[in-house]
């Protein structure tokens, strides 16, 4: 009898390996689009002092949070990549170029309650530009362009980005004299899809303490709708009140503008008052990407502005905007909604060599040729029944299988065949290699998400 | 005052961009050529519970773990990959198509006494053959091709893949009636190297008890040195006394029978009897690959046969052939020795555009199109002097800076300056894309490793 039962730990996430080719397809793309834009790979310890990542301290993070101590060493696992770039661009600012922009993608640790769909050990997927004392606003105007690239390479036709500016809701607050109240009224408002106008205006009145005509004008504001052009017209009428209102009415503009020449359809990209983004340093532009017919998935691409990336290592006054991608969530997600394009090989390889004699010589040199000319082979070793070696084929989906036997030998050739279409053809080694990149280019140009 | 000192702990290694690109470079290429061995990707959690990843037991392991609890939880990081590979395909055996071939690169942490060179946390990056109750010989023939692919498309040429069988050892020990004490001859032997012949003979007779007779055979044994064919001619005088002798024999020569039909040169592979590889559960073919100008730096890549992968999970039988590469290590040694290739770019892209005009449409335009032609782009977004632009350029060693000016908004073109030549042409954006490209084909044609 075994000693111990095998299990994996509740909340991380382990593929089987048809379900794994699919998620390398997924992170690689989101490597790709990220380089395609300039930004550079990094990757830091999982492990980090406890001090460097509880720096900024507060609840849900410490409560999470995987700490322990080796030797005399106070550790902890990373729960997201950000404070671990606030650490690196801190410690490395003399030997970075600002502005610095950086990619990673990689696990991160919360120790959150377990239910299905939730993970403790997940892949974020973030960008970051960090500036040196100051970054243009064009940075923020280049970020949709990621986002909308990313999910079109992926496959993804329905999603839209949607885009709102904290100044611009700070200023408007102020402007009704509620710039102590923002973060409740923020917090009230944000419920507006899930309780509807009515009940936020009550919780407005009750709770947030605003009189009639402040709830009623905040609920005006929010309800603004239309294109962006109209968007912005509506909130122009706003303008000339505030300061950090007109900033931010300035920057949500050279946003928009931008969009076209970023390759941005108008479709996928909204204007939206109602976006606020619940972590407190963001101080600018802010964005959440939507699934059109899941939103009640929520967003599945956030980020934003942050004029402090690194206040608690270094003086240097360190500007950024970000965003981030929940990979495992999201991949989890396209899983369960069967929205993962099954016609994409999940392989190991594409050709199968089957041996027909007992001298493995031929076999493994057609396994050689194959490989040399870029093409995924294994060669089948075992001594088994025909049907059984077909059966390991069909198992994992191999496109193709090569017999070779004394008379594929004596030929110098070896039979290949389609397993989807049955055809079976005696070629050489050659024209196999051609056959099969013809049929990896079809096979390839699908993506990886249907819709 | 910032309130903490950012660091990062001793043993992880965190690189600055250049390098880093470097390492993606190097660990792509690892994943690649494995892929092209039909092997598929896993990725396992770094997070298991401390009872199944120390099922086996024993000293190090125990003292180098770091173990940790959450709430009730005993968890522990992974110390190697195959701890978590046995787990895995005793979980998922019913689901798996055998022999199964699975490549995984990932971190393991070993919290080892921190020294120069010595990491606490680093890649390993492993294949491994499981077959189902038991796995021909083929496989073992072919990983020497994979070792050798893996570290010609790196571009290392001085190597040499040296392999030896456990059962010819103790097959061999049997016959001198030693097969008790092959452990200790084996650890014994293993200082060949360091201590030489004589010394070694000395410990044999006066710590492991044998007669000098006994040890005058090892020696014999030992120094038996040639081509492979010679080794295996020398090792037939020993057959038909001992049966896993023999087997091994035959195993061995099974292995070096398809050697060039794997595509792997004689030059770089050698039949050793003094390899024996500590580990006690290989029990054939065993491996290990020097670098021929730094044998001080050991085996970077080790591996061999064990017949029981999962003795601790599971019933079943699951025998298998494996090797592993310590990439963060040989990373780190490469960097040291010089070796790595600083021609290859380690720029964030390939193209940096430098806006003249206050308006960036035209800018964006052209990064958008440069990027739909697959090539990474940065848009340079910040107000600052025409020289602080091109010292940004040169720092992150971009080869292309592309000048949008009024003239060439104008003529619908880039003024593309080629930073190494110092090279400046008026171009349309398909040109541009040409040339680039084109330049791209020969920058990146080189290695990483020189030598």
């Amino acid at each position: 009898m075994p000693a111990i039962t095998p299990r994996t730990l509740s909340g991380f996430m382990e593929l089987l390996p048809g379900p794994q080719q699919q998620m390398e397809r997924f992170l690689n793309t989101l490597r790709e689009t990220y380089a395609l834009y300039g930004f550079t790979p990094l990757d830091t310890p999982l492990v980090e002092s406890a001090e460097i990542l509880l720096a900024k301290g507060g609840g849900e993070t410490e409560k999470q949070i995987y700490r322990f101590s080796k030797g005399d060493a106070d550790l902890a696992l990373r729960f997201d990549l950000t404070v671990p770039l606030a650490k690196y661009v801190a410690m490395h600012a003399g030997e970075l170029a600002f502005p610095f922009r950086r990619f990673q993608i990689g696990k991160v640790y919360r120790g959150e309650r377990a239910q299905r769909g939730r993970f403790r050990e997940f892949y974020q997927a973030d960008i970051d530009v960090i500036g040196d004392g100051k970054l243009d606003i064009a940075n923020e105007a280049e970020i949709p362009a990621v986002i909308y690239s990313t999910f079109t390479r992926l496959g993804l036709e329905r999603f839209q980005i949607r885009v709102n500016n904290r100044k611009i809701l700070n200023g408007f607050y102020a402007m009704q004299g509620l710039a102590e109240q923002s973060g409740e009224i923020m917090r009230t408002v944000d419920k507006l899809d899930k309780i509807g106008p009515e009940k936020v205006r009550g919780l407005l009145v009750e709770d947030a303490q605003l009189t009639e005509a402040q709830a009623d004008e905040i609920l005006k504001f929010i309800a603004i709708r239309g294109t962006n052009a109209q968007v912005l017209e509506a909130l122009e009428g706003y303008a000339d009140r505030n300061e950090l209102f007109d900033l931010g009415l300035e920057e949500l503009k050279a946003v928009t503008k931008y969009l076209a020449a970023f390759g941005v359809p108008e479709t996928h990209f909204a204007v939206d008052l109602t976006i606020a983004r619940g972590l407190d340093y963001y101080t600018g532009t802010v964005y959440e990407t939507l699934m059109l017919d899941h939103p009640e998935i929520g967003s599945i691409c956030s980020g934003g502005r942050y004029d402090n990336l690194a206040e608690y290592y270094t003086d240097r006054q360190l500007p950024g905007v970000g965003i981030s991608i929940g990979a495992t969530r999201l991949f989890y997600v396209l899983q369960e909604q069967k929205m993962l394009n099954e016609a994409l090989n999940t392989a190991p390889a594409e050709v199968l060599i089957l041996p027909m004699t007992q001298d493995l010589t031929a076999a493994a040199e057609a396994a050689t040729f194959l490989r040399a000319a870029g093409i995924r082979t294994q060669l089948y070793t075992e001594q088994k029944k025909f049907k059984a070696k077909m059966g390991y084929a069909d198992k994992l989906g191999i496109p193709f299988v090569a017999f070779l036997g004394e008379d594929e030998i004596a030929q110098g050739k070896i039979s290949l065949k389609n397993m989807q279409s049955g055809e079976q053809q005696l070629l050489s080694l050659e024209e196999a290699v051609r056959l099969v990149q013809e049929d990896l280019r079809v096979r390839d140009n699908g993506k990886l998400i249907l819709g």
